[in-house]
């Protein structure tokens, strides 16, 4: 069982990890300060794709689980412990879930415009949703952030209203659901599917060990 | 955040792990195959507690994983995937999820009858069940299984239709979701709560620090 799967380590050297995220999800914001260093120790990079969880949740049935009974009552201890955990600052948004339609969609514009600050962006809309408890969920509001690390927000407005970003966020979340992205935070390791932020463990072992 | 937290230290020092779960969940099965040897590193035992998880199911609204559209996919191949991580068998029973009523019923009356047995015959029902594909949702499998590790079958056949058996693992049911427990495997670290196979490496680092 320690045997590496030859095949899983020649196709996946130097393949970026790809983390699939929805902005209001706690597990995202948490994995979200992680992966990078998991998928630096072994000398990769991390594609960051943010989605609308909301249309997988339409085809599993699941919700949120702050409106879930029981579950939501463990993800608010198990939240304040990982971030006790991460040492990250932890402040529940009263908003909750966050409309992540505004924020996924000015994610794939910096993507295409301004690269080099669509991560930054990222990390900016978390901090807010969670590390400040503020809403996310406007134009307005995502605007200030993205403006916050840089971004033109005249042409970033614009752009927000425009049926090609509509249209690209949505396919983009379309490609999610097809490849069986049902969770957030959703992993792609050599094409080897993980979920949950949880697993980061699991994928730091499966990356030393090459698969199994 | 790496000064432990002394209190949990203190109260926890000696305490058991609960170790929470339903005969036909996946996870519980590979999580068994884990758990003592977590405890065992820090000088834990770990007190294993079967329990109906279609009990909180139904309070929490959510359904067996191979029920779940996406979720199952991804559910069977993580499945295989963790078989091969652990060198266990791995064989999908076709009935599943199976009744785990007469399993949880005949492990609470070896606990007190032959506390001995009652572990070895979890571990049994767990590699019937997933290590080669059984259904263990009759008293008849599930009596076959005790007898195969010493119980007495004709006592426990007895026992397992007396009104005080169902009672008391009613009672244990009941107690679990009081406690919320709403999945399966669920463990209790000095009072600690986590939900997972996932988390027992967290588990461990929780015992390695003393909490954070």
């Amino acid at each position: 069982m320690d045997e590496p799967v030859a095949t899983a380590k020649e196709a996946g050297e130097g393949t970026p990890i790809e983390f699939w995220f929805d902005f209001t999800s706690p597990y995202a914001y948490f994995a979200s300060i992680e992966v990078e260093g998991v998928a630096g120790r072994h000398g990769r990079t991390v594609t960051w794709r943010p989605f609308l969880l909301g249309a997988a949740f339409k085809t599993t049935g699941m919700q949120a689980l702050t409106r879930t009974p029981m579950r939501g009552e463990y993800g608010r201890h198990d939240w304040a412990r990982l971030a006790r955990r991460l040492g990250v600052p932890l402040s529940f948004p009263t908003v909750h879930p966050a409309s992540t339609v505004a924020a996924g969609r000015a994610f794939l514009w910096l993507e295409g415009d301004r690269p080099e600050l669509a991560v930054p962006f990222a990390r900016a809309v978390f901090a807010a949703h969670f590390g400040r408890g503020e809403d996310i969920g406007t134009a307005e509001q995502v605007l200030a952030i993205a403006e916050g690390e840089g971004a033109d927000r005249l042409r970033l407005g614009e752009a927000l209203a425009s049926p090609e970003l509509k249209e690209g966020f949505r396919a983009r979340t379309e490609r999610a659901l097809a490849r069986g992205v049902f969770g957030s935070p959703f992993f792609f390791v050599d094409g080897e599917p993980f979920w949950g932020a949880d697993r980061l463990p699991m994928i730091d072992e499966w990356l030393r060990r090459g698969g199994w």
